[in-house]
């Protein structure tokens, strides 16, 4: 078993070597790569069906164990994954500006790799290679931590990803697996100074203020949505049901999904049946505050201030109705987590208001909080979505695995 | 006395309204603070005269009762620093880019305020000002939290700083200067997730790495410069020698100074006397390889790996003979703490190769590593010098104090 800082030395000498790489050898690797991976599906299974094994003897749940399982099916999806990397522009190179100075110094800001990337994650073994694959891309050699119930799918991945870089005659140390699955390793991970350019935790809010408390290394966190819809008073009513219906209810489980929804008080007893009408279809539980419980009756659990914070990821719902625009911009700045918020208004003050003074990642006028997507925003990837300001804020794609240089052309230039 | 905790929740209702601000009433504000300094600087060189007294009480060296003292010309000073901020464009609310998705989504990157930014600083009063000035033109509350010695000080020139925002009508906690001194609250402050966007700690490599160990909220890492400059064996020896002198002893002691020369074999004997000859004028000790040595005699002091890795700050350079750009490269990489680094060179593919392989945020072909600054990079202002990838790296002027949301036009998409 290689120790933590064994492999940490070596992604740090492997990073310079990943760092000058060419677009086409990068390529190359990541085709590579997904070949190795659907060859050899076989010894992936294996090693997935011993996790799955231990899981179901663990107790995990079908949820759970559903995202730890890997088929033919699964694995292709996985490889596709990495060919669509591998179609990606580069990033690194783009100078982003260059600049005469008075003094004849040409200055400018290059796009450049980030050196050695950390990933912690729980037990979805595909995250593996979609992480490995878009960190090796970004120019950067990575340090994966997974979850401990995925193990063996891991490295079995990571073998195979390692050996098909060796193969393109590149360092396999350019992509890395801790192979101690214990705590303390991992809290060790996260104060890699030195070593570890930036960390990036991927997965529930405990897993993610775990890495934020305790890691002395930079992080981007990422994650925990408590996305609200606002519907205002001017809104298309019709409009608004189809927005909060999807936001909420297209796919409940994940961060850019409707969390709360807050109603102007000129348009609650119009809007708010139809709100319970449309979310009854996937019986969405609503907890309302006492106007929304007098205008949908006792079917309506009352809000508490924790459920105007809770991320529910189900089928429940928050729901309060508002005097106004500023008290809706104000309950949503208290309780949001910035992540993605919308307002359904045909008002033009309203709509400026609302994206100038809500503070979060992504704020909508007119359209459903789950756009909130590297995919959906044209990036082609998505590593994550960060929920704090430093660095990148929303949906991650290849740029966010980046950092700048300033690169100086002089001529003899002195400092007077 | 405010308690930091109550300093921090002004602080956050604060924010919303300078986020909102417009760029006149920040440049008002900020002319009415430079106005009120110099009104008041009576006032204020009272309260930094009883610095001085416990200072020098307490036993502080010429160097920094230097740095804590005020007298009109330094008020000023500072005043005009406040000036030359009003006089900056306005960062927030430039749309970075803004492109129609092929659903009909418009998505923009627009650049917003930070929120509430940090900054932990030693005993420099003008920084209290410096960094309050900054923060409010980039739309943001800030809490400061100076080096006790200057605390009567920063509180006076905080006092005036808040009464000057309150007689523009604006909300004084938008500048905050941290009342509890002790190092229990400065700990505290950088655990204040939920409060603090991001701190940013200025200052010595002690209060650098005190912050970056104990921080649960976001950090910029600035400062410490381990800076060389590599003569290669195609180098102007003439302006190799200008470069490396003004790089080491134009202003020694800070972070953009040299601290480490190196040398290609193929010049070291006819440059070193050279260098020697130059860095003599300043008395500037070297401490060399056995190749120096050898070269220069016994006036050299021997050079350990603990020498290279280095900050002197003062007049003393390391100095290492090296037999290719290769070995230049691998040991800038090694020791040097990503600041800035220079090649002397006449050679195209040497200048090319060192501009992509090492690894710093400011590299230069052909000038002094003292140019890294703010100023000189035309940004007009620097909070400090990112050390750090994430977010900024280099210089920081009043961009690396925003942060980005996205903003979306929709008219009902949702998500199929």
């Amino acid at each position: 078993m290689r120790q933590l800082l064994e492999i940490a030395e070596d992604a740090r000498r492997a990073k310079y070597t990943v760092a000058k790489l060419g677009t086409n050898d990068k390529n190359r690797a990541l085709l590579a790569i997904a070949d190795a991976l659907e060859a050899r599906a076989d010894e992936i299974i294996a090693a997935n069906a011993a996790d799955i094994e231990n899981g179901r003897a663990a107790g995990l749940n079908d949820g759970l164990i559903d995202r730890l399982m890997l088929d033919k099916k699964r694995i292709a999806g996985i490889a596709e994954g990495c060919r669509q990397v591998a179609a990606l522009p580069d990033p690194v190179g783009e100078v982003l500006w260059m600049r005469k100075r008075p003094n004849g110094l040409n200055i400018g800001q290059k796009r450049v790799p980030m050196g050695v990337i950390g990933i912690i994650y729980e037990a979805r073994p595909n995250v593996t290679v979609d992480a490995a694959a878009l960190c090796f891309k970004a120019g950067s050699a990575c340090i994966l931590r997974g979850g401990k119930e995925a193990f063996r799918s891991s490295m079995c991945l990571t073998k195979i990803m390692r050996e098909a870089l060796a193969s393109c005659g590149l360092p396999e140390n350019a992509i890395n697996l801790v192979e101690d699955t214990s705590r303390e390793t991992a809290t060790q991970m996260m104060k890699l100074n030195g070593y570890l350019d930036v960390l990036i935790p991927r997965g529930g809010a405990g897993l993610i203020r775990s890495v934020v408390m305790n890691a002395t290394v930079p992080v981007i966190e990422t994650g925990t949505g408590n996305c609200h819809i606002y519907v205002d008073a001017s809104a298309d009513l019709e409009m608004a049901k189809n927005i909060l219906v999807n936001a909420k209810c297209q796919r409940p489980s994940v961060c850019n999904a409707a969390e709360s929804l807050l109603v102007h008080r000129d348009v609650a007893a119009k809007f708010l049946p139809m709100a319970a009408e449309g979310l009854a279809g996937d019986h969405v539980t609503i907890h309302g505050c006492a106007r929304t419980t007098e205008i949908l009756g006792d079917a309506i659990l009352p809000a508490t201030d924790e459920d105007y914070g809770r991320e529910y990821l189900g089928y429940e719902i928050s729901c309060k109705v508002v005097d106004s625009l500023d008290e809706a911009i104000d309950h949503i700045n208290r309780f949001n987590t910035g992540h993605s918020e919308c307002i359904v208004t045909r008002d033009y003050d309203a709509s400026q208001r609302f994206l100038e003074e809500v503070d979060a990642a992504a704020v909508y006028v007119n359209a459903s909080t789950r756009f909130t997507d590297g995919f959906e925003f044209g990036f082609g990837a998505e590593i994550g979505i960060s929920t704090q300001k430093l660095h990148a804020r929303g949906p991650m794609g290849l740029n966010a695995l980046t950092t700048t240089k300033y690169i100086i052309y002089g001529n003899g230039q002195v400092r007077s």
